[in-house]
């Protein structure tokens, strides 16, 4: 397997800009996101202070960054990260499907976490509920489980999830742009409704739906961003925010963090700043190292 | 004299984000510093690194940045602010020639200074060696000294001390592309040579020129940008930094800094974001003083 230089996570403005910085400075990179950037971005009104681009639609701008990358030759790995290991002297990170990368050193730019957990759902993480189906289904053999996805690329890992479970059930809770699934694969049971909250009862976990409940052994929240805690075991966290000094530093050694996720303002001028600080940080980590 | 709410001092990425988000924050500002906005940045050859506007030839940028400027009716104010004045619940600021400046908060984007000092500068400020005429003329009345302008700016500050001083030299030490003075008001002496050094002896403060010496009873030495801790007294600086946490606060309160006058990547796409956040803070430390 190859070792890449950065593993940048992440598709917006401290992604994106991390990634060309990197890039200036003759890194091996490896650029993962969607491919149409971030959704935030493309679907923004307009905006007044991205300094150099006045009163620009957000569509606008993200065209003006997919300029930018292929202008420069950076290609996006269209990966979901579920969790990044520090193994010392290097980085590893499990994509969808267990597909294992391995870097240098990690920018974290995922963005903020959108919306609140459910109720009952922070207690019961680790007993009952898991945000990775990639990292635990293995725990599940034999058993039964729900999958709330928040998003169409979520079918992938209930179906994962249903190669080693007795039974599946999944609960889209789409954006209205993505079409609800008539069917999956692996004999997933597709059940529509609104999650209420879960808890832990004598017949197992209790999901509450507005149209009723489903009891399993264990109940996966599948949302777009990971919590920054979940995603990077042992990373130092402030609430929904990775903390990081001015260099864009966290705790973990070789692990960077720019963007929303290390805190307001949410603005896009601040997000990209800060993406650049931390590719010039991990460059400068890099050239340290060998020495 | 009204009182802005926000001065920005700097037409840098920094101070020119810091202006443009603080007036979406529809705060009254005021913005201090080259119509022509920041030479560094006109004079770039080429910058790969600004998300949106890849490969962008310097010049360019500087437009692209007018444009923005005008787009918002955003002016600037062409006066060199010598020092800014904590006074509790507001800054002063004084420009050239005396004038005066209030404002609630003061958000500094000056850039670093370039160069290094002369030898004996460092050792000899405020005993013989000083940064501004304008502060420091009255102690010259009767008395004689140097002036070294570093742009052509300075010559007006010349002539504002000769009308003190009973005798001024003064020595452009400018770039190619700002024309030597032929002749000066108020009776000064123009000397050409390059600044070598300055010491105190018993006849007075020496410059030493590579083609002689000037002994009076002092030297201004008059740069584009004021040091950060003799711009603004009781600021705490590093080195040649002003100090700021994450929010671009300084340890004054309702004094912000932003852009490469807080520190390395000396970046334009870091000193915007950074301007953002500055401009913010400005605005969250506005409210929150209303309330």
């Amino acid at each position: 397997m190859s070792r890449y230089d950065i593993a940048i996570i992440g598709t917006g403005p401290a992604g994106l800009e991390a990634a060309i910085t990197a890039k200036v400075r003759n890194k091996n990179i490896i650029l993962f996101g969607n491919a149409d950037l971030s959704s935030k971005v493309a679907k923004a009104h307009s905006i007044q202070n991205y300094l150099g681009l006045p009163d620009i639609p957000g569509a606008q701008l993200a065209e003006a960054y997919k300029r930018h990358l292929d202008a420069m030759g950076i290609e996006i790995t269209e990966d979901k990260i579920n969790a990044v290991y520090a193994m010392g002297d290097f980085f590893a990170l499990q994509g969808a499907q267990n597909v294992m990368y391995e870097a240098e050193t990690v920018i974290l730019a995922t963005g903020v976490v959108a919306g609140k957990p459910l109720p009952g759902e922070e207690e019961l993480l680790g007993r009952g509920v898991s945000y990775c189906a990639t990292c635990d289904a293995a725990l599940y053999r034999g058993k039964s489980a729900v999958v709330i996805g928040y998003g169409k690329g979520e079918e992938a890992e209930a179906e994962f999830l249903a190669e080693l479970a007795d039974k599946v059930y999944y609960v889209p809770v789409y954006k209205k742009d993505d079409a609800l699934p008539e069917e999956l694969k692996n004999g997933i049971e597709i059940v529509k409704g609104v999650p209420q909250g879960v808890e832990r009862t004598e017949a197992g976990v209790k999901l509450a739906m507005d149209g009723g409940e489903l009891v399993t052994d264990g109940v996966f929240i599948l949302r777009e961003a990971v919590a920054p805690g979940q995603l990077v075991p042992g990373l130092a966290t402030e609430g929904p925010h990775i903390v990081v000094n001015r260099k864009m530093e966290t705790n973990l050694p070789g692990c960077f963090a720019c963007g929303d996720i290390t805190g307001t303002p949410y603005q896009y001028i601040k997000s990209a700043g800060e993406g650049n600080v931390a590719a010039l940080s991990a460059a400068a980590f890099l050239d340290e190292k060998k020495r």
